[in-house]
């Protein structure tokens, strides 16, 4: 049982709040029950695991967590990237928000078992608040990195000024779904094959166009199916 | 310009973090200038707005505050109740989590130009986190709180475990989408009209379920245009 805050996995977790230190140990974090079962549900052999009252006092267990919630289980892993190729890919374009990143990659995983491929700009996929966001589809579909030259497939992008619409658009696979963030948008090379969703107001954002645009592609699927 | 943090305005926004002094003032604090930007839009007059820099020292401004962001721009505005009528109404049952309430009232207002309307157990519309998540929609449409048994319309529930699908639901207005929380879930009741949106992974939180709904649901209502 870990009694002091000087404990070296204590000192490792602390660290892995911080980007450059889990880019310097090619570690993460994941907190709570939940997603240290994903973890293993997806194969994924833990560095270490440590669990308040077993491993660890709670107090200082939820003082090492990045949650805020005092997290009562946290598992630290080896960072994955994938190779960006998938039927449907979502590549992101300075996407900085680690929640919208998150949620992303838990809407292509759910909606079409797609996955993500980061461009420039994105938040870190392994921050505390973006693995919390993916809610262990982190784990079953780990993010690529990809410059959007390197990604096969026919492209379509969202942008809230195009004038088709996604209803309009062929979405067959493969497929590239091109989102920016709410304000810098996307690349203009993009323009070309921009569609728009069809809204009311000023817009939705980056995770919730994705989900409506990866409803529409498993739509399609499905009928052709 | 306002120099003490004893200031009657500036004790009122540090109230307004707390859902009882929201309730006894009947009041809510708005934080950013997207945000008071929509307010005017909708023609809501603020009982007062404080600017960092002009009315009040920027400091004591951000020490105001609920978002921990550091607002330059705070107004204050009197809550309002919708009526619960609409074409389109989305009725949420103890969706606790404030960004969940926001984004579902973003989202019916942008896609379909509906109504969110409040069943019991759910986080406050009103709270910093639902107003930020909101983009400015509440001011749009504010939201209604009602009972189920007072909603008129096509009851459609959305649940992971029903056995039919989304796109095979009757979608036409006067429509009530009925969502839960992720782990409770919808009463009883409802599970006559429960569908399901076909998901590959857990399943997907209440805010991104209700914007593939609410996509499927637009585009239902453009087809019969």
């Amino acid at each position: 049982m870990i009694r002091s805050a000087d404990n070296h996995k204590l000192k490792t977790l602390r660290k892995l709040r911080d980007k450059r230190w889990r880019e310097k140990l090619d570690l993460f974090a994941a907190e709570g029950e939940d997603l240290v079962a994903a973890a293993e549900a997806a194969g994924w052999e833990p560095r270490f695991v440590l669990r308040a009252g077993k491993d660890v006092e709670p107090d200082l267990l939820a003082q090492a967590g990045a949650l805020g919630s005092g997290s009562r289980v946290i598992g630290v892993y080896e960072r994955r990237w994938s190779a960006p190729e998938a039927d449907v890919l979502v590549w992101l374009h300075a996407v900085e928000d680690p929640g919208n990143v998150g949620a992303v990659i838990r809407s292509a995983h759910a909606l079409v078992d797609g996955l993500v491929a980061l461009g420039p700009g994105c938040a870190d996929p392994y921050s505390p608040k973006a693995v919390r966001a993916s809610m262990g589809s982190l784990f079953a579909r780990p993010p690529a990195r990809a410059a959007l030259a390197e990604l096969p497939g026919r492209r379509v992008a969202l942008d809230a000024r195009a004038s088709r619409t996604l209803a309009q658009a062929d979405l067959e696979p493969p497929l590239v779904l091109c989102l920016g963030a709410e304000r810098a948008g996307l690349p203009a090379e993009l323009q070309p094959e921009a569609v728009r969703i069809p809204v009311r107001a000023d817009s939705l954002n980056v995770a919730m166009a994705a989900t409506a645009a990866l409803y529409e592609v498993a739509n399609r699927m499905a009928g052709h199916a």
